[in-house]
C-alpha cells in the first residue's frame, strides 16, 4: 500500500495508489470522513482499522480515481514536522570511502552518528535539485531508506519498534561536501533549499515487515554509483529507533534517514560530483525510484 | 515591547506585556482581529504598522489585562516550526575552555559551526529540565542570545539583516556532554526532551537595535558561571543571518541561537555539571531572566 501526495487541478491532495499503481485515489474520498490536507495529519490518526479499510477499497473492482499520469506527484511529506533526523556513516564501505575526504573524525563509529537536516520543502520525484553554484562546487547524492514514524513514543524497546513505524520511503540526502567539511558540523552542508528529496511514495509497513533486506542503488545519468542492500546497515532499524528515542519523544510524521552505502560522488578518485543537467535516480526495491535533475 | 505565550484558565494564549511588565494583554484583544493561537502565526503577519498600534495601546492608560502573577508563562514559542538552528563555538574563551574535552576538532573555527537542535516542546521559565539520568551523567547549561526570524528570506545581505528579524530572546542550549562526544555530531546530545529552554519573552527588535552589546550571564544556585557580553561573539548577528541564509530560506518563527560564552559546567576543572535540584538562571540585559530547575 503506497501513499502519495499529489497536485491535481492546482490543489495538493493526499492519496493512495491502487494495486496496479496506475490510479491514485483521494484519501479523503476513500476514508469517507475528514478533510486531511497533509500526509502528516493522516499519519497521526492512522491505525490498523483504517489500513484494513483502505486495503479493501483499493483491491475492490469498482474504485474511482485518477490516472497517475494526470497528476503531479510531490514528496509524500512536503513540509516535515521538523528537521529530518539522519544517520551518517551507517554502511561500512561508505565510511571507508570517505575516510580521507572529511577530516580525521572519520572512522567506523562506535555509536550512531545523528545529525539533522533542515528541509524547507521536501522535493518530490522529477523536481529539480538546485546546484547552488554560488556557494558550493561539490554537490553530492546519497540514496537512503527513510523510516516514517507513525505513533508518538519515547524510550521505545527494540522489539516494539515496528509498532511506531508508519512506513518507508526513499530519501536522497543531497549534500554540499565543501560546506559539510568547512563548517565541521553537517547542518549547513546538508540543509540547503531542495537538498532533501523524498518519494515517490511511502510504502506502509504492512508490506515491508522487519527485518528489511532491500536492494538499493543510485545512478547518475544511467551509470550505477551506489549499489547495496539495507541489510548492510551497521545500526539496523530497531537499534536506531530504539536508540534515538531514548529521552527524545518521536512524533507521527518524523522522518529518520538511515544512512547511505558506498558510491557517493566524493568517494571516487577523481570525485564524481553532480553537474547541472545530471539525472539522479535513487531506487529501493519494493518502494520505487526517486528521480531528480540538477539545475 | 515584550511578547509572551502564557496559560490562563487552562488555555494557551499569546500576549504582550504592558510598559511596567506587570500586566499581560491578550494579543487577539489588543489587535481587535484574528484569532492567533500561536506566536508563530502572529510573527508571520506582524509588520511595522501592527507594532505601532500595539505600542500605542500598551502605553495608554486605559488598558485591560491580567496580572502576570495570575498566569503561567510558557516559552514564547512553544513548538518551533522546525529544529532550532544553533551556532557552536562562537565565543573565543568558550572554544578554549572546551578544547580538551570534546576531541581534537576543537579549535577556533574559520567558519561558523552550525548544528540543529531538535525541540519537541520548548520549555519556558520555571519549567523543569529533565536530567535524563538513565542515559547521561553530564547535563550542562549554555546561555545564548536567540534571534527570532520575522520575515521569509534567502541570500540576505548583511546590511539588510535587521529587516528579517522579529526579536530576541534568551535560550538555554542544554546539552548532554557525554552524548555530544560519543555521537560526534551534536544532534543527539543537544536534542533530548526539555533540553531547549527559552524565554521569558521575545523582545521586539525595535527595542534592541543592532549592533547588540548586551551583558549575559548564567548562574547555578546563585553562583556566577558564565558572564560575558554579546559583543564578544566571533561571528556577529548580521554575519550569521546573512551566512546561514545563503541557499537556505529562513522562515518567520525560525529560531537561531548564537552560541554561548565561557563558563559552561564542562569547562571547569573539575567539571561543574548539573545535578537534580539545581536552579539555573540565564540572564540577558534588557530581555530578562530564564530560570529552570533540574529534576
Amino acid at each position: 500500500m503506497k501513499f502519495v501526495t499529489y497536485i491535481h487541478n492546482g490543489i495538493e491532495e493526499i492519496g493512495v495508489l491502487n494495486s496496479e499503481e496506475n490510479i491514485v485515489l483521494n484519501l479523503n474520498q476513500v476514508l469517507g470522513f475528514g478533510s486531511f490536507t497533509t500526509m502528516n495529519e493522516f499519519i497521526s490518526i492512522c491505525n490498523d482499522e483504517l489500513i484494513n479499510k483502505i486495503h479493501n477499497i483499493i483491491h475492490s473492482d469498482n474504485i474511482e480515481g485518477i490516472s497517475t499520469d494526470s497528476v503531479k506527484l510531490c514528496a509524500p511529506i512536503t513540509v516535515p514536522i521538523r528537521s529530518v533526523i539522519c544517520l551518517g556513516l551507517n554502511y561500512h564501505a561508505h565510511v571507508i570511502e570517505l575516510k580521507d575526504s572529511l577530516g580525521n573524525e572519520r572512522k567506523v563509529p562506535d555509536y550512531p552518528v545523528y545529525f539533522s537536516k533542515v528541509a524547507n520543502r521536501i522535493i518530490g520525484s522529477n523536481e529539480y535539485i538546485n546546484s547552488h553554484k554560488e556557494i558550493t562546487d561539490e554537490v553530492d547524492y546519497e540514496v537512503e531508506l527513510a523510516v516514517i514514524i507513525g505513533k508518538e513514543g519515547i524510550n521505545i524497546e527494540k522489539d516494539k519498534v515496528e509498532e511506531y513505524i508508519f512506513g518507508y520511503s526513499i530519501l536522497n540526502d543531497i549534500t554540499a561536501r565543501d560546506l559539510q567539511k568547512k563548517h565541521t558540523q553537517w547542518t549547513r552542508g546538508k540543509g540547503l533549499d531542495t537538498f532533501t528529496a523524498m518519494g515517490p511514495a511511502i510504502v506502509h509497513k504492512s508490506q515491508l515487515p522487519l527485518p528489511l533486506s532491500l536492494d538499493l542503488y543510485s545512478k547518475v545519468n544511467g551509470e550505477m554509483r551506489q549499489n547495496s542492500n539495507t541489510k548492510y546497515m551497521m545500526f539496523d532499524i530497531p537499534y536506531i529507533i530504539s536508540d534515538i528515542s531514548k529521552g527524545l519523544t518521536l512524533k507521527p510524521g518524523d522522518i529518520i534517514a538511515t544512512g547511505t552505502p558506498a558510491g557517493v560522488g566524493k568517494g571516487f578518485n577523481p570525485p564524481k560530483l553532480l553537474k547541472i543537467g545530471d539525472i539522479v535516480e535513487c531506487h529501493i526495491d519494493k518502494i520505487g525510484t526517486l528521480i531528480n535533475i540538477v539545475k
